[in-house]
Formats: C-alpha cells, sequence, structure tokens
C-alpha cells in the first residue's frame, strides 16, 4: 500500500481541480497541479488566494498554503515524486484513455490515481493500463470540492479493495466524507437521486401544480433542511418513530400510490416541446433573481454548516 | 377579510398539534388547544415546557408562552371567539367530514380554518360544510411545525383567493416559509419528491450498489447541504452558471439516460419480498445507531440552520 500520501498531483485546473487543490493544501498538501489552458496559472492563483481559507477546518494559513504549491506547464518531470493524482481532464475518453495510460506507466506502480469524472466509470479509460490499473478508481467530488464533504469512491472491477481503503482513508483524513459505490451504475449514487428528484420537480411545475420558486423553497425550507442533517432512510426511520419497519408499514401503500401518480404524470426529458416550455418557465423566475446573491449566501452557510456538522461530530 | 389573527383554536393536541401550539405561543399568540385523549393536557404541557424555546426567533419568553394557552376538554364555548383554527385530527375521512361540518357551522364565517393534513386533500371533506367552505384549506407542516419552516398551502376548488392570500400572510408572519400547491395532487409536492428520492434510494440499497447508511451519507454531505440552501431547479441552474437553458442543453441528455436507467431498475413498492428484503437491510444499519442522539442532534442543528436563513434574509 501507498505510504501516507504528502504530496499530490492535481491533473487539470478547471472549477474542480482548483477547489481540490484549496483543499489538499488548506489541510496541509504539497501539491504540483498541472493545466495547458493559457492562462491557468494566473487563474489558479487567484482562485487559492480567494478560496483556501473558505476550507471549513484549514490546518494550514492562506499564505502558507500559495507557498505549498506549483504550478507547471508540464507535469512529466514530476510524475515519480508523487504520492497521489487526483484528474480532473475534460470527459472525453479518448482523451481519459491516453492519459491514464500515460499516468499509469510513468508514476510509482504503488500509487493511488484518482479521477474526479461524474460521468465516465473508470472501467471505459483503464482499459489500455498496463502497469498496474488495480490502483485507479474513480474519486468524484461534489462542487465545490473545498466545501462539501461527498466523495464517491467508485471502483471498477478490477480496482483493488486495498486501494477502495486507501483511498477511502485520504479522503478521511482531509475531513471529507467518502462514500463506496460497490458497483459502477449510471451516474453513481448522488447524480441518480438528484435526477429522480428533479423530474419530478419538473413535472409538477410544468403541470402548473407550483411555482418554480415554490418548488425550491419545498426543498430549502423543508426536505432539505432535515437532509442536511439526516439522510432520506435516517428520516423515514426517525418518522416511524425510530423504526423503519414501522414506517414502511404505516406509510409505503401511501408512498406506492404517489409513486404511481408520479408515473403517471412523469415529465418527459426526451421532449423539446416540455423541456423549451420548462426553461421558459424557470428562466422567468431566474431572470428576476440577483444569482451571483444567491451563490454567495449559499456558500457562506454551507462553510458555516459544514464546520457545525464537524465539530459535532468531533465532540461525539 | 378577517381581522388580524390573535386567537388560534388547535384541535388536536398530538406530535403535529403540540409543536403547531408552541410556535403559536412563542410568537406572540393566545392558543386555545383540544384533544379527547386521556393525559393529553398534561402531556402537552410537558412538551411546551421543553420546546417553546427551541422556536427560532421566539417572540415571547417560555414562562409568558406557558401564560398564553388554554386546554380545554370542550371547545365548543371557545368556537366563537377564535380567529383562525390549525386543525390536526386523525386522518379519517369520515371523522374530518364531521369536524369541519361542526366547525364550519360554529365559528364566526369569516375565519380561517387549515387542516394540517397530509393524506387527504380538503375536498374530501368539505362536502358537508354549508356555511363558508370557501375559507378552509390545507395548511400542510413539516414536522417539526416549530422548527421547519415549510408550510403546504393547498386549497379545494371552492376556496376563496383571498383565504390562501390570509394563510400565506398568517404563516409567513409566523417566520413559517409557506408555498402555495395550485391544484389538489397526491402527497402535494413534499411528499412527492420525498417519494421520488426515497424509491431510487431504496432500490440502489436492495440492488447492493451502496449500503443504507452511505447512501444516506450521500445525501447528508452532499445533495442535502446544497438544498438546504438552494432548491434543486436553483442548484440546477447555478450549476449551468447562472442558465438554467445552459444546464438542461449541457446535462439534459445524462439526465434522461439515468432516469432511463433507473425505470429499469425500479424498485417495487408492491412487492412484500422486496419490501422484507429492505427492511432488514436498514434495520442492519440503525439498530446499531443511538437513534436519540441522532435526532437530538439534528434537532440542535437544525434550529441554527433555521435561525441563521432567517437572520441572513433579514438581514438583505
Amino acid at each position: 500500500m501507498s505510504s501516507p500520501i504528502k504530496t499530490v498531483g492535481v491533473i487539470g485546473a478547471g472549477v474542480i481541480g482548483a477547489s481540490w487543490t484549496a483543499l489538499f493544501l488548506a489541510k496541509g498538501l504539497q501539491v504540483i497541479v498541472t493545466d495547458p489552458a493559457p492562462g491557468a496559472g494566473a487563474k489558479l492563483r487567484g482562485y487559492l488566494q480567494e478560496y483556501c481559507s473558505a476550507v471549513p477546518n484549514a490546518m494550514v494559513a492562506p499564505a502558507a498554503c500559495l507557498k505549498n504549491y506549483t504550478f507547471v506547464k508540464d507535469i512529466e518531470p514530476y510524475l515519480g515524486s508523487l504520492d497521489m493524482i487526483q484528474e480532473n481532464g475534460p470527459e472525453r475518453l479518448d482523451f481519459k484513455r491516453r492519459l491514464f495510460a500515460h499516468l499509469d506507466a510513468k508514476t510509482p506502480s504503488h500509487i493511488l490515481i484518482a479521477s474526479s469524472s461524474s460521468g465516465l466509470p473508470s472501467s471505459k479509460f483503464v482499459t489500455e493500463c498496463t502497469n498496474n490499473p488495480s490502483r485507479i478508481l474513480i474519486g468524484h467530488p461534489f462542487n465545490p470540492p473545498h466545501l462539501v464533504p461527498l466523495v464517491e469512491v467508485v471502483p471498477h472491477p478490477g480496482t483493488s479493495q486495498d486501494y477502495v481503503a486507501a483511498a477511502y482513508q485520504f479522503y478521511k483524513d482531509l475531513d471529507k466524507d467518502p462514500v463506496i459505490v460497490n458497483q459502477e451504475t449510471p451516474g453513481f449514487i448522488a447524480n441518480r437521486l438528484q435526477a429522480a428528484m428533479c423530474a419530478e420537480a419538473y413535472s409538477l411545475v410544468t403541470r402548473g401544480i407550483v411555482s418554480a420558486e415554490d418548488l425550491d423553497k419545498t426543498v430549502t425550507s423543508g426536505l432539505g433542511l432535515r437532509w442536511a442533517l439526516t439522510g432520506p432512510i435516517m428520516t423515514n426511520t426517525l418518522g416511524g418513530g425510530g423504526d423503519f419497519t414501522h414506517f414502511m408499514d404505516h406509510l409505503g401503500p401511501a408512498l406506492k400510490s404517489w409513486v404511481d401518480d408520479m408515473e403517471q404524470n412523469k415529465f418527459d426529458l426526451g421532449s423539446e416541446e416540455q423541456v423549451d416550455g420548462l426553461k421558459k418557465n424557470v428562466n422567468g423566475w431566474t431572470s428576476q433573481v440577483d444569482l451571483k446573491k444567491v451563490e454567495g449566501d449559499r456558500d457562506v452557510l454551507l462553510a458555516d454548516l459544514v464546520k457545525r456538522k464537524l465539530d459535532q461530530t468531533e465532540n461525539k
């Protein structure tokens, strides 16, 4: 297994790569970052100056963070000295196949290589790796990674359990909350759950049962408040007086009737007409909203909430 | 329209009725509460002693709250002096029909009457009201009402828009976050969205793709954190760089592929075998957990989060 990870290679410094870098630095790691885009180095510096200080429970002061990374146009000379790689390249299969074959060939064969890919399962792009593909897996963060703790750890069928465990521990040590996805499945877990709710949300708004704004409020002032603290299954369990069986016996038939009714009134994501109508409806609301302020306000409360949850867990 | 509401009648002092009472009192209202169950009065007192102080941004000290309510076995003599009723009786159609016919006949015909019913739409139980059924609607809270701001305001086809507006304003003045459901639909909004996500959650857990514990963590450490602050549609919009159209154009096809895959792998809520397997799976996790502590920790952070969101809105 890999020795403790001190130096991380970050491939790709877009939104996700930059946010990972802020997190790694704030938690005390050394980072080598590469990105071929023009101006990527300056953009990254600006990002880190703004966001390193926003990482909940940071262990390193922002000024020191800025000394602990190196931006390089060519990461080749550094590949031999990395302890772990977090890859955030474009979601193109041919690109990732070549990239991973190269990384696998040129890095020490014991180091963990994680891809932030949200769409491509790693089984699709390890096909040309001949050194040690068992140390490659998905470590899919939730945007922005420097604030939101979730990381979906998704092995491909050839990933070794030791590397699944190593990735879990690495992210956990950064105060992330990794979950293990046992099997590659389209959308992994979070995007599927999100899609399930969004599909019904689109249907309700399209049918005129609720406005887009009130649909969102139903979540931000109700469902989401609970789900930030207890997940859907624990929420069911507490709703059943501490007993999931009681919940299902009592509410299962109602749940079934709602799901059946949703099935009858399904939003058709394949219908251009329905999708266009939805866009118009939503844009009618969001065009009235100061989105920069919404996002800024959210990030303040999000960082605060993550910190409070961490503190509560640590005081257990 | 009704004059400003000073005195509320609460019918039914179970979990929901007691929590409404705590909220009404902490916000400075007078409350007349009735419940026929043996010991209901003492139980309510215990509840109010514990929870009035937990109401975010309370306007009345807990000791004063306890002076501002009257528990009565028979509310009959008070019906003429109420400014509004919040009903929380059993979810039985025959019972609610009789109760609402009686309340409609015996209260001043201008006052708002709201039912906390989560399952029965009010069109089903106003059928025997002959005085003024246009002032009757659903005001469905989210548990526990003294903490969670959401109230679903659901008119029946004969409810007057003036009373929809009055209910909206009444709840808003209590720092609740009412949403208007334009049309009676099974499960209203929140329970449908919840069911959509739970159905996929049950499927993923049953298929062994993720453990029940990690399924929940995907929400509490990811999706739910965002949804506590921005709803699904605003989250899509921000994910599209401030443009829902861009989001749909970019991610619509992926969404469709996930929804189609979920359809193929649907959990069958009507299958006793699947439901039994799920219960065993979930109970295997929750039986290891200190549920009282989970609930207590949640309520501390929930009250805190609601307060922070209120403060952020007020400082706008």
